[in-house]
């Protein structure tokens, strides 16, 4: 790394001792993860700005879900859902790519060993930060994972949503040079259902148009 | 713009209307919000990435500090304060820069008509959203840029934290490019004092170490 850990870690665990004597090394821990997590900066994805001028990166995509999360939570199956709690998952849910790179969804032989690289990035990167905090943020991570809470299934809905969004109103580009079929994107899609039935509607319709558009192919 | 907002539109009310009537006109003005949203991506800061590699962009920026404040939140001055605000107002407080663009803070002309420019964006961009969105929204946008409130203080706290810790662990570059001293930067981080005593010390401690180490100069 290019900044100088070394100073870092003295820093803040020099100011914690003085202001929190008991928090000293707790803080040191706090700085490292926030300023580890900005190599999630440098994670590009296959989805593409809709002014189609570059890909995007891990660290934006999970802003903007987190804002979609804001304006379109009231279209959750659960409509007593704790939005907090998706909002969080949803800003941490692609740290693990920082280890474990982002796994192009349709790409198959790169998703066999996808569990085990990103659990692996999980051990290391949560642990940086104090226990509780790391327990919390992992349990945060494999409830997103698990699908199963209404929380994590409007989150994982939400995370699925914005790249057909995306292909969708750039015309299909990051599909057509994959060569992806309509019926993989049908299956990526599938856990919007569980999220909301509404934006699933809304998914369906936009696939078909996709594929009258051309933007798609059968 | 690139994509087609026409089709955009026309999928977003179509659906709408089939999957819930009375639903139609809201959920068109929510999907234009989150496509307009994609802009943000374009925003450049004067902060540059840890690796020194380039500019940040203001979305992934709002992505670190609302991650930040998951972490830090415990420092706040006051213990009670509703952590999801503060981080509400963390993904949305930069929309306006869709138009007005990042002013730097250092840039004493460009802020000279910054709350103008800004106003008039946040007129614009909040106001995609159906009424009472738009209304919440700009709500939080209000309460952030007026740091009365204790959410307020710790979110402004931890927008002026994060570009600090950059420039330090950077050595300073993008303050020497712009011949900032000392004192501007004193001046600059005053809102974190406001949000919370303990990175308070901090800051005044990684102030007084960026000019031993020549970061920065008096």
């Amino acid at each position: 790394m290019a900044h100088d850990e070394s100073a870092q870690n003295c820093i803040a665990e020099k100011i914690g001792n003085e202001a929190l004597p008991e928090q000293g090394g707790r803080f040191k821990k706090q700085i490292e993860f926030i300023m580890e997590a900005d190599k999630l900066k440098h994670t590009l994805r296959q989805t593409i700005l809709l002014d189609r001028s570059r890909r995007e990166n891990s660290a934006e995509h999970s802003w903007h879900i987190a804002l979609t999360a804001m304006v379109l939570s009231e279209y959750a199956r659960d409509k007593t859902i704790d939005i907090f709690r998706v909002v969080k998952m949803l800003l941490i849910h692609d740290l693990v790519e920082i280890d474990a790179g982002d796994t192009y969804c349709y790409d198959d032989r790169g998703r066999e060993d996808q569990t085990r690289r990103e659990e692996l990035a999980a051990d290391r990167i949560f642990n940086i930060l104090p226990e509780d905090q790391a327990r919390s943020f992992r349990k945060l991570w494999d409830e997103f994972e698990s699908r199963k809470t209404p929380e994590s299934r409007l989150a994982n809905a939400l995370d699925r949503l914005q790249p057909l969004l995306h292909n969708y109103f750039t015309e299909g580009k990051t599909w057509q040079e994959n060569d992806v079929k309509k019926n993989q994107v049908e299956t990526r899609m599938q856990p919007v259902e569980d999220g909301s039935s509404f934006l699933w509607s809304y998914v369906k319709a936009l696939i078909d148009d996709a594929v009258e558009k051309d933007y798609l192919s059968e």
